[in-house]
């Protein structure tokens, strides 16, 4: 069995990154997001695992339609004590994110004949982006073997989500359970160098580590 | 209403720019293909309906896996009289082509706000990509419905395959009547400043013309 892992850099990827079989390919896209500094710690989660990582330049950010990739957009300033999930798709939404990354990582999956393809989408903890609801992996998945000459040969790649009923905290547990270096990721939407700590991926983190009773190694 | 023409300066693609409604977003991607002089003829037929012309680069080189980005595979000896569209997938095949493009048109017409993204496919005088058939365009659809705001806002951007049904002739008897540049385009695979006249792509482009009774204006 080979894997690709879809690794942005932060703890959702990175769990996968431990439960993935190895070998393991590691896609990581460079798409002009602000938090570019995923990308290093993308780097150094993929060394960590001795993958071969693979990083894919897509610029997005001539697009428009999202705070992640729009400068002209900002981050939505932080609520004490509001709740991240709710208030419908938020600013960060970047359109079309996870059909993108998914229909390259099917590409380079299927060039490279990897059997499955991993990616960290969470429908419980989330920001309520459409593209991390299991409904939508499990279309894309038939769609995929549609276009692809192994699923015209009976052997498509199969997409796993090893995430998406747990919590953060079950993520946070999963991870410390499997040993990964979660003091390698980076999970802030804003730049810089340290976690902003208000972000709606920041405060997301800091919820599942309280829940989890672990205390959070990147910061 | 406002449409994406995915354009890649071939003869489908700029008889979809003629029957489009516009005004038009062009898009073109540059993935590292061989026959890159494509790149420009796609830019002339752009500036020819005074299109937004849109670039993207992807570089799908070092993937492998496909005679059309891999210059390690080369392209199929010319077979006289052999009909192009016989004998399965052929090693032009490019691993998840129109997934990945027709995704990236998806974020762009999400972004700005376009109603329409049209595809040239064609499942009739076609090379047997399993991309180009009339049930994964559909599959396709449906789930990126489920992936973008707007579908699940119930206006979801809609995919046009105005050529599915059409041969090539038919194909190019729709451009003449349109008043299409066929001038400008350029169909074959290969690099160089003039087409080859042998390989799958400049076979088929050749029979259309034949059927349809026109003089090929690009030669």
């Amino acid at each position: 069995m080979t894997s690709l892992v879809v690794l942005s850099g932060g703890l959702d990827s990175t769990v996968c990154m431990a439960v993935a079989e190895p070998p393991i390919v590691a896609l990581t896209f460079d798409y002009g997001q602000r938090h570019r500094s995923e990308i290093d710690h993308a780097a150094g989660v993929a060394g960590y695992y001795e993958a071969d990582h693979v990083v894919v330049r897509l610029d997005l950010t001539g697009w428009g339609g999202s705070a992640l990739t729009d400068a002209s957009i900002d981050l939505p300033a932080p609520v004490p004590g509001a709740d991240a999930t709710a208030g419908g798709i938020p600013v960060t939404y970047v359109p079309a994110r996870n059909l993108i990354f998914l229909s390259v990582a099917m590409g380079v999956a299927e060039a490279r004949g990897l059997d499955t393809v991993y990616l960290g989408v969470n429908a419980l903890d989330y920001s309520g982006y459409p593209d991390c609801r299991p409904e939508f992996i499990e279309s894309f998945q038939a769609t995929a073997a549609l276009a692809l000459k192994r699923g015209v040969d009976g052997r498509p790649v199969e997409i796993r989500t090893p995430l998406i009923d747990l919590t953060k905290a079950d993520i946070v547990r999963l991870g410390v359970e499997r040993g990964a270096p979660l003091h390698l990721t980076w999970s802030c939407y804003r730049g810089g160098t340290v976690p902003c700590g208000s972000c709606d991926s920041c405060a997301l983190r800091a919820k599942g580590f309280a829940e989890a009773g672990v205390v959070d190694p990147a910061l």
